[in-house]
């Protein structure tokens, strides 16, 4: 393809991308091709000759395009967003351009200078301390390719502090502490680097967050017996619930366990630090006070395209010491005079994307304000959703909200006053029918969840498009289906008669 | 910005990026700017409200891009080649456009299913066994960050199987093995992890390649003492030299270590396995027969953008079983049914971009026989730049040259006949000197590297715009430095006179 052809394809991807826009209301949220459907399309072996591009851009349209669940779709409140802005797929698009691999400042000094600089602009953004500022010398932040990533790294990173510090320390002893709330990054970076994991209970009652007295307990239980927990990744707003482990209360313990790493993995919730309005439920002055590192994910509800998972730490060092490895081939006369950050030293692959980009682009083209709008704007829209469950009949709240992630279920409302509340093994019998129902819908998509035995449903707010019609239509789609799951049920119930019926309900109490 | 504003705005980002290319040879390949340039530029934090994206654009030509290594420049000879075809650039550009984190299948089964076709044709490109395809449903392949990534997780399977097989092995025992010439990539899995690594020595005498007795008397010796190697990370085309491990003796020791996880990394040369003719020189039929996994990448000269790694293993099982993470949250009806991947526990993180579109584009644009076209054609132009350095005065191979990458130096022609031969601490530091004076040059880059203690000077070709009028004008450049050393050395010893003269010329020897 030369520059000309170039020119032409380009356009016309900038009106496809154009097109997929207007249309993305009217299509389905979710594909409906069944698995294995692109093996009908797609031959075994690439062409021996080349295709004309022509037909290329054609086929991704017609068949890779009806394979793609639409995540930016205004119906769309599974998981947790994934943010897609023009300014994120300009900035891309640019750095795509020019491709580099970025592993140290002298092979394309400017992909190393803006992630030092935005990197603080983000942290500035979040109200972050300046001792975690690349400007500090000292802390200093970098780009990581997801939450999972960031997390890596930093347990990395606390396992190679602990062993300097603790020479005689076997590593079947090590110990990563985590929460049975905490995202499968705790328990993945157990299985990558063979570390245990204990995942520490909490309480439906302190609404999933980490406590002063259980995390007490397992450290000093665990110690006790020779362990050596030497990292606690805790959570500000958890993956299931939203749930925010309590800072406060974790910072007291870490005095009588200062060498304990703590990683505030905020993956999600991390860019409303944004709003001062939430700071002081997200623990802010406590993540500035003993957080070694901290994560979160402007490719979630940040406005940045994926990748860009945002991490800091208190200590650059830590993370240098852990990771540098300079061959010959690497060294720079820069590199070597300490002059520059080599980006290479700070995660875990050698080559790096060009992502400071798009989260420059985004920043400045929303800036402060819009982007504190942008996040408020999908709380507003979650506690209307909220409002919704609060006041309906058979819908019903979990967990308090956080945010804008809500966890609800379907619990009937009894026709009887005296009628036996519904076991625990009913309800969840229900929603699984109830949730079942909603996903084998396409034109809406939640995801599920499980808190301490009880099976929930989550709707999180957080696509660019969606409105508050988005939301009311959401609404009205799930007590369409709770009437039909309600309805279904009670038949199968008349259906059994009588005695079946007392039998069933007796096994459900 | 609204859709028509990303209308104009991507139009005008396509233009651009057509008058980069077309003005790519009249630019430096290194960017002239000093350490923290872009702070004179850019402001300490993100701006309150938000700008105009005109100015931003904008922005990009004037501070980022004076920031830049054109590394797709013709005169960029430094490293490895990283591939960036318009390709390339319109698939990201797509993929970009409805951002997912594909991290299972039901999250967008064309990305899944996409990669596992695309991950096909690629392995019957290379010519690799069937065993290796999805299609077999035992082996498979998927597209990782980089090749050190794509170690780390061949590592951390290799390190779960020999423990699964060998529960009483204790971590302190476990070793990887990589040769003195391996990428620090296996150094760094060694630090990430916390394992011992041991480099194998290899011979200059061998061209650098592990043979059979090194490296059985390595394993002896390990074994005897009571450590575990568990995995050999091979190397097809090292970074410093191109050298090709034995992978046929190699085999025959594995026979003796069947516990050995046999990692072949071809992060560079690996895509040259599309020539037929090249296969036999690059083991293809030993890493058919002895490899557990095997990488490559598409994003160095294999005309995929980064990042393109692909990694292939002889079983799925050993990356699932290592790295399955499944949490409710995460569940769903086709994973639950093992009738789909989910490429997400088949690496490190949980997000994915959707790479393998740009891989899909790339092998239909071209074909097959474009991309072997492409790859005879590097190794063309290096086999003229062989031959002037064969016939050149002063400059020297240092080993064989190794398909489209050339090691050399300076070593300069006795005038006389009689003269004593320089000693390599002087050619050291003569080739210091003549290094630094190229890599002072903006209009080309080379790289640097040490091969047993000998200091070098490398050459990759791979640039797509590289012709042979840029080979002729590196090699000529590349004289005139050479000469000017040469002047320079001599007139520092006649400055010193007959007698420093002799002191130091007894020196040098």
């Amino acid at each position: 393809m030369d520059i000309e052809q170039f020119r032409k394809a380009g356009y016309q991807a900038i009106d496809r991308i154009c097109d997929y826009y207007y249309s993305l209301q009217e299509r389905s949220v979710t594909s409906q091709v069944e698995p294995g459907y692109l093996r009908q399309h797609v031959p075994l072996t690439a062409p021996e000759k080349g295709e004309d591009f022509q037909i290329i851009a054609d086929d991704y349209q017609k068949i890779i395009m009806p394979g793609l669940t639409h995540w930016q779709h205004p119906s769309f409140f599974a998981y947790f967003p994934t943010a897609c802005t023009f300014e994120g797929i300009l900035a891309d698009l640019y750095a795509t351009s020019a491709t580099n691999p970025g592993f140290n400042w002298s092979n394309s000094p400017a992909c190393t200078e803006l992630e030092a600089i935005v990197m603080d602009w983000a942290a500035q953004l979040l109200g972050l301390s300046p001792a975690f500022m690349n400007a500090s010398g000292v802390g200093g932040g970098c780009l990581q390719t997801t939450a999972s990533d960031s997390a890596l790294v930093a347990i990395v990173a606390a396992r190679s502090l602990y062993q300097r510090n603790n020479p005689e320390a076997k590593m079947e002893d090590l110990i990563i502490y985590t929460t049975t709330q905490t995202h499968s990054l705790g328990l993945k970076a157990g299985l990558v680097l063979g570390l245990k994991v204990r995942a520490v209970e909490v309480d439906a009652r302190d609404q999933f967050s980490l406590r002063e007295s259980s995390l007490r307990n397992a450290l000093d239980e665990d110690t006790k017996q020779g362990l050596k927990p030497f990292v606690l990744v805790a959570t500000v707003g958890t993956t299931s619930s939203g749930a925010v482990d309590d800072l406060s209360e974790i910072g007291k313990v870490a005095k009588d366990y200062p060498s304990l790493w703590i990683h505030v993995d905020a993956a999600w919730a991390g860019v409303a630090l944004s709003c001062p309005e939430l700071r002081e439920m997200l623990y802010l002055k406590e993540i500035n006070q003993y957080a070694t590192s901290f994560c979160t994910n402007f490719h979630k509800w940040g406005l940045v395209n994926f990748d860009a998972s945002t991490l800091w730490v208190r200590d650059r060092k830590y993370l240098t010491e852990a990771l540098d490895v300079t061959p010959s081939f690497l060294r720079t006369k820069h590199g070597d005079a300490g002059t520059v950050i080599d980006y290479r030293n700070w995660h875990l692959g050698l080559g790096r994307r060009f992502r400071s980009l798009k989260l420059w682009f985004v920043l400045r083209s929303f800036g402060v304000e819009g982007f504190q709008k942008y996040i408020r704007k999908s709380i507003e829209l979650n506690n209307l959703f909220v409002k919704l469950i609060e006041e309906s009949g058979n819908l019903s709240l979990v967990t308090p909200s956080s945010l804008a992630l809500t966890v609800f279920r379907l619990v009937p409302k009894s026709s009887a006053q005296d009628a036996p509340a519904f076991s625990t093994q009913v309800l969840n019998e229900l929603n699984h029918i109830f949730y079942g129902r909603i996903s084998a819908r396409h034109d809406i998509l939640l995801t599920q969840t499980t808190l301490n035995g009880i099976f929930c449903i989550r709707l999180a707010v957080g696509a660019a498009r969606t409105e508050e019609k988005h939301i009311r239509s959401a609404y009205d789609l799930l007590v369409k289906e709770a009437n039909a799951v309600l309805e279904a049920y009670s038949e199968s119930l008349s259906a059994r008669g009588p005695v079946q019926k007392e039998t069933h309900t007796k096994g459900i109490i």
